[in-house]
């Protein structure tokens, strides 16, 4: 039954009774969305609770004296330094605290060293004509926005099971200092939702790049973020670059996203001295100080780093089975005619598959024509160019079970319509 | 009694009589802030309201059907932009909220211009060596900073009881593309309280910069912060330039962060299409979204425009008795010596005083030592330099009553101390 061991007579035949269903979906008018990471309703009511924890009867006055309403304290409330501290596993002295977006917070940090130098001596990348960056690939589309934006070229590098292809990182930054870093999501990677090896991260810690200010952009969006009863477990970068006296190389990204509200949550970066220093300067010319009632909010509300634990847990109760419905119909549809290839993630927020080559277009053409809007083919690889044209990610958390279900049929039905089209080379 | 008619003798004496009380003063070892432009605790009380606003029992969702929760609408929310849009007095559509800081919102401004042209075909400032920008003095220190930190050369500008010297900005923008840009806060101007006369209004809607990019960095910071029965009206300047075709000059600030919490506020920023079209699009790559949440707290708390005004006269009643307190002092202690020379604002957050020339730093030191924080000399200049050494801000918002009045006993005593030593050249 496998598409690829057909006749062609026996695919015309298979791709008419693929037509006909799709042509009765289509006729439906549906209006279904797995095209954002977005957490569903039912994910932002676990959180719901965080708006009563602070009330005109409170005391907004910190450990130190603070009055949090005012103006003050530029790296945040050490409250809630305390608790990103322990998300990233950093000593929270190089933690900053900042607004609801992390994206912000790594576009600021690449704005910042785009005009001044991370290190002494080195020219602002603003000034390296030639400036390259690298992109795991698949990877996330807003990352690769911030460097196409500032002008860098991005240089692909393939994912594998355990991360970044790490000869090809290890052999390129040693001999070009026009790469100035590279992109990471390196638990639940977005969209793979591979974690990098033990071996990956080491190589990443060991790294000896030509640019002396190469620096590792180290977005862990998904570090506690598990949707199955194995989790994978990342290795602590910032213990790793210490050993290879490489401590100024990873730069450290979360929020709270996707543990409270997207569009209200808290998001933090840490970073060693060296490079704090510098971006402190900037934040201080920046802002006076970000909302320090939204982080009161915050430690209020997990009371400590267990009670974020603890709160993840029904996000993932909430999660599984979204996952569970996509891999399943996945695999009752796609494996036994050999089209497709998935991950299996344990955590994050997507599902990553790779369709028969030179189709991922037309099945996210066909599924929009259907009612299905999915990530735009290609959104996955710098400059949105997928030289496959193979990878589509799936975004199953903000439907519903029973849109889920819906919306998976019916991109389930246009893989395979695309896969006999162009098998047919229609 | 004026200190200039005195005899060195006569001097001698008062200097020894204001030094005992001097040394009295110092010897109590008191702690008294009135260096920043902080709301004190009364005026944060009068938002706590805003805290009940949003419960877990509300619903989250705006006209539109969308879910503030949850990531989306990158200009902000349309209920919170229509409200800064009659703040402003600006079309809504020209508005984008931002999160709790209008400086962040500049910073940012600048940070975008830095790096991509705001007009096709100019160069990014980067790429300007020379390029410059003018400062009305005295003026923000905040605002100089962040043209300092991008390289740029700061020329001061005089500040009249109508604004900036229009004679000279005219002048030096029509004849110098390498100038950029002004900063202005055109009502109750900090320090000095000035707001800009329709004249000089008009004169700034009017310009004909020989650079094409030349920006008016507009901070209305104190739109609507009247003190007195008798507030100034400032003229609107996105009407007016229109009427020169001007309508790309200037860019529009505001915050409430001295309206509800400096802490915990909301900023919002407006321009012309053609600037919003190249800030957007470095916002689509910066940013998913603000915190919709908090947004949302200030709508539900003002209910409209008019709820922000009846809010406004509240920290009115508050601030003017230490306006008050500040200005009788002064009054009372510094005219009958005929030393210095002050603003007597309707509205904002400070008020500018010129000590004797060459005296300003020596007072702020005096007060240092007696327990009085006062704005560093020279703070309301360009790289802290004030040429003749004569201004002091003074900040009455933040000490309560009795405090300020301590203070301004101590500040005048110090004024008065160091006139003395500077005339009988100690």
């Amino acid at each position: 039954m496998s598409y690829l061991k057909l006749t062609a007579q026996e695919l015309e035949q298979e791709y008419k009774k693929l037509k006909n269903v799709y042509d009765e979906e289509k006729s439906k008018g549906l209006n279904l969305n797995m095209a954002r990471g977005k957490p569903g309703s039912e994910q932002l009511d676990l959180s719901n609770g965080i708006l009563d924890t602070i009330t005109s009867n409170c005391h907004y006055i910190g450990s130190d004296g603070m009055d949090f309403r005012n103006y003050g304290v530029l790296q945040g409330i050490n409250e809630c330094r305390k608790l990103f501290g322990e998300i990233l596993e950093v000593d929270y002295h190089n933690v900053m605290v900042g607004g609801n977006s992390s994206l912000n917070m790594m576009f600021d940090t690449i704005s910042c060293m785009m005009t001044k130098p991370i290190v002494e001596g080195c020219k602002p990348w603003y000034e390296v004509k030639d400036r390259k960056f690298l992109c795991p690939v698949p990877g996330y589309d807003r990352h690769f926005g911030i460097t196409e934006y500032y002008g860098f070229e991005m240089l692909p590098i393939p994912m594998n099971e355990d991360g970044p292809d790490m000869d090809m990182v290890e052999e390129l930054v040693a001999n070009d200092s026009s790469i100035k870093g590279i992109w990471c999501v390196p638990k639940y990677s977005n969209p793979s939702g591979v974690t990098y090896s033990d071996e990956t991260v080491r190589r990443l810690a060991a790294l000896k790049p030509a640019a002396k200010d190469f620096r590792i952009m180290w977005d862990n969006a998904y570090c506690i973020h598990d949707i199955t009863d194995t989790p994978d477990k990342l290795l602590n970068i910032v213990d790793e670059c210490k050993k290879y006296n490489n401590e100024d190389l990873p730069i450290l990204f979360c929020s709270t996203s996707k543990i409270t509200f997207p569009g209200a949550g808290v998001a933090a970066m840490a970073a060693s001295d060296n490079n704090m220093k510098v971006f402190l300067e900037r934040y201080n010319y920046e802002v006076i100080s970000y909302d320090k009632m939204n982080m009161l909010r915050h430690v209020k509300f997990f009371c400590n780093y267990q009670g974020v634990l603890d709160h993840m847990k029904k996000h993932k109760a909430v999660l599984k089975p979204k996952f569970d419905v996509v891999l399943n119909t996945l695999e009752k549809e796609l494996v036994p005619v050999e089209i497709g290839k998935w991950t299996k993630p344990n955590g994050g927020y997507f599902v990553s598959i790779d369709v028969l080559d030179g189709t991922a277009k037309r099945v996210v053409q066909l599924c929009k024509e259907a009612g299905v809007v999915l990530t735009g083919a290609g959104a996955t690889y710098p400059y949105g160019k997928d030289p496959r044209d193979t990878n589509i990610r799936i975004a199953p958390t903000f439907p519903s079970i029973d849109e889920l279900q819906k919306a998976m049929d019916i991109f389930c039905i246009c893989v395979k319509l695309a896969a006999c089209e162009k098998l047919l080379e229609k």
